[in-house]
């Protein structure tokens, strides 16, 4: 039946998803260990900037590649006017770095890239592996904030080098598609139900596969795309579309007019002309017939293939009321898919409530977005669940975070990077970072401090500096201190478990609850403080200066 | 080395590329004719909204899934506000529909979404293949116009409908990169080169790999991407970031101070002081050294780590001298990544000039856009070639086309939609579409017939319509007419070359040349018409009225 159930000969990453997550892959000595390997077949050593290996190579020609080096990786900005960032990629970035390794063939289409280069270099190439490699990391589903390093990688610098890019792919939208995410989900409110419906507007097979995943860990209940819900075991949802209406005209088109041995369309047909609704469309009281009889447990209509009002609500009552007092089954409610949905809704509600089914649900999904969401709830509506696809998938008000991915040390000296651009410039050296909680276990600020300096305790007061301008400081006496960036991958081992997006949805709750309310809100949020330690500041501040040309104006 | 290079045990679709594109796969009857199967694993049956499956059983139900289907894909609305977009992604369509088929674990997945379905229809669903779908297609990079049908899809309506979500995701990005891509071309000029940088912005994996390889079709001259070089035979391009440089602090940093057996790094420094750039980095000097020890015939050094015009450009200057008169290399140039990028492009300009290095390039990769690229010409710039990533690749203008699939005939029946929305309403029935041509080779309008109305012949006075606006027509007396929607798959088989890059490409050129100068300029361009026959125009309006409700006021 298919490619993938006999697999004597090699088969194609093309058709191969069945036995992907978690088994051992025995040809590799790495993920022999773990069993990890990326959810995409394209996620691969090649999939990378070219640079990465020019520098690699001219690190290796200056005998510099196996210096200890550490990079870390994280942005400059939240996103969305937001004044938060759900973190999130770190499980595919795992999988990536636990089998990371140049195919042969990979190696075979470097050197006609690089056709100057020493070949040594190449098979220096074919035998790298991460083995020491080491990553902290934020947990995946963290709320995180500018400038905290949220993956730092140690190791051998061609290597570090090596994963950049990939990694940056890897995190940048999960994280993105997260926020925004939760983003709707606080527009929408908790007694909401939000589904997912972004697939056929996504950017590519992977941008839906990854805002499906992400968009629940980010806060929805679940997704259409049924590759998701099978990889990523999350919910599932979808009833029918336009086409399915459109394509029936008349009584003929049904196999049988009967649910069982009743007789089911003669009994709508009368409905309707008892409720008077004469004027609705009956091909499309057709449609919902059909659809009734394959789904009679959870009929759900499409109400806008004519005309919403007139039509799509009153034929879907008669077929409701029918469904649910001859066949004692449950008629489940409407989707709208255009138009004025406060409107419409509250109107749908009425007609609902004038006929008994005031508990049917009442589904949107046209072109919603965050500021829908919060206009709807300004305007007072009737939707119970919302299905959002293009602005969610594609972040359409902001369709990628700046991820970035910066050496801060290297071979033990601090490294610094100025640019012409003052937000651009970097905070060198080796960092750990702690989240200070105060009382009420509110997240007070988030303070960095030089690897060796030692860690901030509980009931001290700890002096916080503002990381570019001297003057801004505070004084914080937490009565918590979590350190937020652990160890995660050491020594070839994953030492983290690899979350399902249940246990990463959970961590974005609980994350989101230690906020203060006025970081979260949508109108003009207060940004949370992300800070550096006293000792820190002067350490940094020194190194901008000398690393900084002085201008000679003449 | 590698998981892919043995293959006795299967092997996980995570590590699979090597062989991927072109062999036959002998597990398959479908893919076994032709070998075709998606670049991306992610790309199968399953990568379907949920409610494809549960419509194809309500038809299923209703025994309606052999009816015979037309579907059009067709957009509303061209992208980036312009008037023109570039039709991509039909190679991966073809693949996909060629080796469709669910899989064993796909079906067992499927039972547990659908617990109460009947098994009968999953039996039948396992069997499911496309030997009786045909589909007309656009070229692939044909230019393309709101309303079209791009892609017919015939077959039977349980089958087609599967398609649907697929299709939109294959075909939607992939035409909005191309388009996307192409205005920044025009907008940079013919002269110069754009390399596209986006890999770590891009939506996931695949959303890097189908920007990367769309983009060269719709104009880029290459691609940062090497998994995208080698997939696609695309060129790739790249050199160091600013972490190569702040990784380098003293010559003892070097391996050597020299190229071969001759001194490098002392006349480098000698060269500094001689022409006076006493103020620069040295640790960026060194490593500018250090890449030119490796790349001394493509050294192009990224100038902005401290300081562009008081350090990089100086340093740069130093090393290429050294390497042009001592060595006989050849240095490329600079890449310029923060602040002004037209005054700091003419400032490098003349730093060149005055020392001899007039024909150094110029690279500029700061958040370019197609603005940035219209500024950037009003202003004057001295730039020889964009790196241009986030935007490009996300698309941020827009980030995404709205796609949609309708049925537009089922069972010799046309199928219309109305909506509560003018814009969403369909043009019912089965379509052909032509383009008509005037003198000079330039296209004068499209227009869509009814599929068994005669073609229009060159020499003829057409009668063209608009589409929704019963006044508005135009008559054309065409010098050559062209069927732009051909057959491309039909009886399992694929119809049509699978186009390289390289052919698509040339494709888009000779497309954009038989446009009107006022449809593709970015200020208010004139949109392109697309008409219908009168004879379909008649059809389509009585269709419109025959299903609208007609609302009662009272």
């Amino acid at each position: 039946m298919s490619q993938s159930d006999s697999s004597s000969t090699p088969t194609p990453a093309g058709l191969k998803l069945d036995n992907l997550p978690k088994k051992p892959q025995p040809n590799s000595p790495m993920s022999r260990q773990h069993g990890f390997v990326p959810y995409n077949s394209l996620v691969t050593p090649l999939l990378t900037d070219m640079y990465q290996v020019t520098m690699c190579y001219a690190y290796w020609k200056a005998n510099r590649h196996e210096e200890h080096a550490v990079f870390e990786l994280f942005f400059r900005k939240n996103p969305f006017q937001g004044e938060f960032t759900l973190f999130c990629g770190l499980e595919e970035v795992l999988r990536f770095v636990s089998s990371f390794e140049f195919s042969k063939s990979d190696i075979e289409y470097l050197e006609t890239v690089l056709p100057n280069c020493d070949p040594k270099f190449l098979e220096w190439l074919a035998d790298v592996d991460t083995s020491k490699v080491t990553l902290h990391s934020m947990e995946e589903g963290s709320v995180v904030f500018p400038r905290l390093p949220l993956i730092r990688v140690e190791g051998p610098l061609g290597i570090c080098q090596l994963l950049e890019t990939t990694l940056l792919n890897l995190t940048n939208f999960s994280s993105l598609i997260a926020t925004n995410a939760q983003r709707m989900r606080l527009a929408a409110g908790a007694d909401k139900k939000l589904l997912e419906f972004g697939l056929r507007r996504a950017q590519g097979p992977d941008g839906a596969m990854t805002a499906s995943r992400y968009a629940c860990v980010g806060g929805f209940d679940g997704t259409s795309n049924l590759l998701a819900g099978k990889l990523f075991n999350v919910g599932v949802a979808g009833t029918h579309a336009h086409a399915f209406v459109s394509s029936f005209r008349t009584v003929a088109d049904l196999a049988s007019t009967k649910m069982g041995d009743e007789e089911f369309w003669e009994d709508v047909e009368k409905k309707r002309e008892e409720l008077g609704f004469t004027n609705t469309n009956t091909s499309e009281l057709v449609a919902f017939v059909a659809y009734a009889q394959a789904f009679p447990d959870s009929f759900l209509a499409l109400v806008d293939t004519y005309d919403t009002l007139h039509s799509g609500v009153p034929n879907f009552i008669c077929v409701a009321l029918v469904l649910r007092d001859k066949f004692q089954r449950k008629p489940v409610g409407i989707r709208l898919d255009s138009g004025d949905l406060s409107y419409l809704s509250r109107q749908a509600r009425q007609m609902f409530k004038k006929y008994g089914l005031e508990k049917a649900i009442i589904v949107a999904s046209n072109d919603i977005n965050e500021d829908v969401l919060q206009s709807l709830s300004k305007q007072g509506h009737e939707i119970d669940s919302f299905g959002i696809g293009t602005n969610l998938v594609t972040c359409q008000a902001q369709p990628a975070l700046g991820m970035v991915y910066k050496l801060v040390e290297c071979n033990g000296q601090p490294c610094v990077k100025l640019s012409n651009e003052f937000e651009k410039t970097t905070l060198p050296g080796k960092k750990r970072v702690y989240r200070l909680i105060g009382k009420d276990s509110v997240a007070l600020v988030d303070l960095m401090k030089h690897a060796d300096e030692p860690a901030p305790r509980p009931g001290e007061t700890i002096r916080c500096c503002h990381p570019f301008v001297e003057r801004k400081r505070c004084d914080v006496r937490p009565s918590e201190v979590i350190e937020i960036l652990k160890p995660v991958f050491q020594d070839s081992k994953v030492l983290v478990p690899m979350n399902s997006v249940e246990d990463a949805r959970k961590r974005v709750q609980k994350q989101m609850s230690i906020l203060r309310e006025d970081h979260v809100r949508s109108l003009n949020p207060a940004p949370y403080k992300v800070s550096i330690s006293e000792s820190y500041a002067v350490f940094a501040r020194e190194l901008w200066q000398a690393n900084q040309p002085i201008e000679l104006f003449e």
